[in-house]
């Protein structure tokens, strides 16, 4: 239980939610790329996109739709946004629990610093 | 019918194919920004993810879970990918298509030039 992600779906680590149900947590990076930049986390602890199996699909088609959700809660949703999964060393995966970042509120790239 | 994406998908434009089922297509980007830089398309026409419903959350699912398998077939499941959906104008989607990029071959960000 050293995942930072679990503490904070536990409350052992505060963080500033903006949406959460039965399945996903969401809430903003501490280390922002981006004007508006939140994660969405799957509340049940799966390493990376390599892990997945067929079970999970349901899991993953829930954080897609949620982060049109997610965008249009932060207000982000008809300016745009980047929903981002890192995995592995090449794609600089820091913690080893899945997420999606969701970033915009600003025009992104297609050089941009955020990611 | 003048969606290069859905084009592609009725063989009316080239591309270079990596994956076909019966719910997606998988090509090389034709402007690659990465080393491997391929492409995930629904064969259905769907604008952007804010236009998604419900009913297709099992397509995104679907999605997700190839993109581990295509990232397999290009082999760069074990050194990493990115997967990454833009949706309007801040992220500077330009095919009104919903797709999703799978870029890695190569260490990715976090300032890097891809996107």
């Amino acid at each position: 239980m050293s995942c930072i992600f679990c503490k904070i779906i536990n409350n052992e680590i505060s963080a500033e939610l903006v949406y959460k149900d039965d399945k996903i947590v969401s809430f903003k990076d501490i280390n922002p790329r981006a004007k508006v930049h939140v994660l969405i986390v799957p509340i049940e602890h799966i390493a990376t996109l390599n892990d997945l199996t067929e079970d999970k699909k349901d899991l993953m088609g829930h954080i897609v739709l949620k982060s049109v959700e997610i965008a249009r809660l932060l207000g982000i949703e008809s300016s745009g946004y980047r929903l981002i999964a890192n995995c592995g060393s090449d794609a600089g995966q820091l913690v080893k629990h899945i997420h999606f970042h969701i970033l915009g509120g600003q025009k992104l790239g297609p050089k941009g610093q955020e990611f």
